[in-house]
């Protein structure tokens, strides 16, 4: 950053739901591979926090959102991992003239347990990002499609900053 | 801004839902009409995007949310539109002492269709609130209220700097 | 603050849901107990404003969550107040280097009527956090397990800070 010139930050938010799909032994979340666990539905794997981290880059900087740039529309994301969108987010987010502050992301699942895996996750998505994600998770007490089982939801908020020209 | 003088960003949330109201060819959403689309029920014109970025501001400068100044109690706003809300939304956080940075929203829902009306919905809410807003979009992935089309949720988030004095 | 040292905003995510419990009168909802309304329930006073507080800080931070910090392993917390726990969190993230801007907290039910005790409720908050704490409050609108009256939900937003070393 040049010495002295004024960043000013801007704000963003994502939330991504998918529910879950047939597939056994499938599930990509934060970045991870989750042995044993039910995979989620999706146009690309399904992750719900890689995808939350990248719509709230893009909510940041204003450039739209995964449909935008991932959509259906886009074979070549067909299956893409929620770290390959990622890394692509925050590319974009770069050319677009920002700068990446951070990244904080919950998701709200039944499971899988989370904690033990929480370090690694983070280490994934930040160096996906370039800057540093955190992840956290919770539970809807039993609520709603995340507490039925039914899906995982997630929300990230992301500050960027307009990067001072040349 | 005064040169020099530290700007301290506050952050704020918002969040806003409306269900699907009996009028066809009556939606406002993100500051624009939607011709054919199925209209919201409130006791605004519905538009759970620019509440939503309204309460961001109201949260993030810490006075109060819509109730406290648009409730039913204040007939004068009964079906006001969410841009003339979040104009209003503005002028108080303002007038609270508060500069606006942005404000960022992202709406769930199965349709209307939004990447082609995106730029326009931007600029209608940015207009109102004398500060960028951007705006995405995304689906729940058929769960919850939002998947099964029974209303549409939105969450906002919001960067304000509290000016300096004098 | 150093004067002239840059400091670095970090933005975090908490949500938090709790169903209502069987006990009546129990209501423990942002810092402050509500006589006649229905409990929530939780392993802790339940209270999701609170809770939702505690962890955007968590999140901004980088340092876990609830459940890293007072999960069901801690028997110590069991029955906790929301105002301890949120205290408790500032207190962790305080360790951990960062300063508190301000935390923003929005909660989405159908009662308890909010507005004649928000500033009591901010008051109560804060002074836990030591930073300015913002509530405010919206219904679904029917809609989804807040709509039903099964539960309360809040999410927050807030910054922090990392503090100049030395």
């Amino acid at each position: 950053m040049a010495a002295g010139a004024p960043l000013i930050p801007r704000t963003g938010i994502g939330i991504d739901v998918h529910g879950y799909g047939l597939a056994a032994d499938e599930l990509y979340l934060a970045g991870l591979y989750w042995p044993g666990e039910i995979g989620l539905s999706g146009h690309s794997d399904g992750d719900p926090v890689a995808h939350a981290a990248a719509d709230a880059l893009f909510s940041a900087a204003g450039v739209g959102d995964l449909g935008t740039h991932f959509g259906t529309d886009r074979p070549e994301y067909a299956g893409a991992s929620g770290v390959t969108l990622l890394a692509e987010a925050a590319r974009i987010v770069r050319a677009a003239g920002f700068e990446i502050g951070n990244i904080a992301v919950q998701f709200v699942a039944n499971r899988p347990k989370f904690g033990p895996r929480r370090a690694e996750a983070e280490a994934a998505l930040s160096a996906a990002a370039g800057a540093p994600v955190s992840v956290s998770a919770t539970t809807s007490d039993g609520l709603g499609f995340t507490g039925k089982g039914e899906g995982i939801a997630a929300i990230a908020t992301a500050l960027v900053y307009l990067a001072p020209a040349g």
